[in-house]
């Protein structure tokens, strides 16, 4: 259903123009490293962290200069299953706590000198229930797509993604069972706080959804725009946008890594430029993480949204940047290095 | 052997003494916890780290405004067996390192404001080795641990302890094998980086000393002074320091863990003002940290001393606490609570 021309074929065209690391700079900083005033390897994911940073920057020494956390809202049409124990005005309040200052990722981003960005993805008109329609038509979609794109503006050097929109574990959640089949109930969590009987509600809503698109998931761009989301699309746009122009990716947790997946669907080595930020209490995220071969920086029974799980991560990101930029060599210390 | 006013018997009177946690507190920070804009629980254990810190400060809100890492450098009589890679030089230098600003902990402190302290242990004179002899005598031992009393000063509120000392990893190991018994081999790691051969002889010399000390190991305090190390002995005295001013304590890894070790042995409540920062590649820190009930902030494959993993777990400690201080309650921000 994607004759040449149609939107979804853009963004293939994108997928398919993804440049790789740079690996002149990835053996730059590992030279580097080796002479560096500790035992080798004994900064343990810190070092990797910093040959990452500077082969997907292509520079030999990594730089974070502007880091930033961008969250993306939505609304869901499928909250009216009674998905959710807020009401869906809650997503338009949380942005409101977050320009106020008031919210988690305010003070996180605080702590480690961050910046932060807001996309209110037309919160006033939520996606299409996804039990009984598509979230979003095509050319919706892909307009959200490339809205996300614009969250790499302004020179960002290392680029935090986050979210928030009542309603929307349960889109990761019918993502995810479309992605990788099996019982759906498993990628289904408390999210903001179920009870049992929502949890149920919950349940029956991914399994309905998955029933009513059947047949058309094979492919990742039209599940992604089935199962949908604003937020989701649009973290897929930021993600890819990123890659484009090698910039180093931070995901958050259940919700985020559902846009991570359709790439990874798309291209299995999409997310080459990304880490994942922490792995979620929420549902199976650490199932879901090993199956895109990501490795959590940060595991700390975290669920909550917003970038706050990529934002702590990027905290331990500047710390692993700056050992590798300011420590002195072995030459430059007057350190012996190891006998023999 | 310790009679009434030996040295001994006036740690076993600070220990005896130690306060208990600020309930009051505990109960305002559960309280207001409760009512920030997030779902009940989502922050996971950065909520339970801002109850910490209130209990142990006894402050209805916890306060992080001098948060310090304090490092305590010894030399160790057992470098002779051949146990490390680094000829014993490398101790001094690389406090020459930490002054010049050009190591890991410089960089870490750096990146989250935290303040940073050395602590130069009698550096040129080596411990007695442990495969011959006491590594201290009991009135050097107790005058080490008052001087690690010493890092609480300057109104520290976030105390991280971090140590430097080539072939302290074959001490730590050594304490670890009389604390618990069984085959030591399996405290014994690679340290700084040893080869099989290395390793064989480290391994070597730890059975040696549980043989030339047997018989003297079942009071703790009697085999820290038998197995010693001066950093380790001082990192007692600044745990046991800062239990007794309230001021909640961060542990690096393997080398500090040790110190914490015999406290626990002496009192298996003497570490509940302390989180582990993290969890070291070496030796068998994961069994010792469970052995503690200790579960570690971060996980990062890192063995590298100095503080560096106390460090970077006061990163996302400071976050922690900014989220609980900072945050909007439900009601200050005009967010809806749940439904119900």
């Amino acid at each position: 259903m994607n004759a040449a021309g149609l939107p979804f074929d853009d963004i293939r065209s994108l997928v398919a123009s993804m440049p790789g690391p740079d690996l002149g700079a990835e053996r730059a900083v590992r030279e580097r490293d080796a002479q560096l005033t500790k035992p080798p390897g004994s900064l343990g994911r810190l070092e990797d962290i910093a040959v990452w940073l500077a082969a997907w920057q292509g520079k030999p020494k990594p730089e974070i200069n502007r880091p930033t956390v961008c969250v993306f809202a939505g609304n869901h049409g499928v909250v009216a299953q009674g998905v959710s124990p807020y009401p869906q005005s809650v997503t338009r309040q949380m942005l409101e706590n977050f320009a106020a200052g008031g919210a988690a990722i305010n003070q996180i981003c605080a702590a480690y000198d961050l910046g932060f960005k807001v996309f209110d993805l037309a919160l006033d008109i939520p996606t299409g229930d996804i039990t009984q329609e598509a979230a979003l038509d095509e050319k919706s979609c892909v307009a959200t797509m490339a809205f996300g794109m614009e969250a790499i503006s302004g020179g960002i050097d290392l680029l935090g993604l986050g979210e928030m929109g009542i309603g929307n574990t349960t889109i990761a959640a019918a993502i995810y069972a479309g992605l990788y089949g099996g019982d759906p109930s498993r990628f289904v969590g408390r999210g903001t706080g179920l009870d049992d009987e929502g949890l149920k509600r919950k349940t029956a809503a991914v399994e309905r959804a998955l029933v009513i698109h059947a047949g058309h998931l094979a492919d990742p761009l039209e599940l992604l725009r089935r199962l949908g989301g604003r937020e989701i699309a649009a973290t897929a746009g930021a993600i890819l946008a990123a890659r484009l122009n090698r910039i180093p990716v931070v995901l958050d947790g259940y919700v985020i890594t559902a846009a991570a997946a359709v790439l990874h669907a798309l291209d299995p080595s999409a997310l080459d430029h990304c880490v994942a930020g922490h792995v979620s209490a929420e549902g199976a995220h650490r199932e879901v993480l090993e199956r895109l071969g990501l490795k959590p920086v940060i595991d700390l029974g975290m669920r909550l949204g917003e970038g706050s799980g990529a934002a702590l991560a990027m905290g331990v990101i500047k710390a692993a940047a700056a050992c590798h930029t300011g420590m002195a060599t072995f030459g430059q210390a007057g350190v012996s290095d190891r006998e023999g």
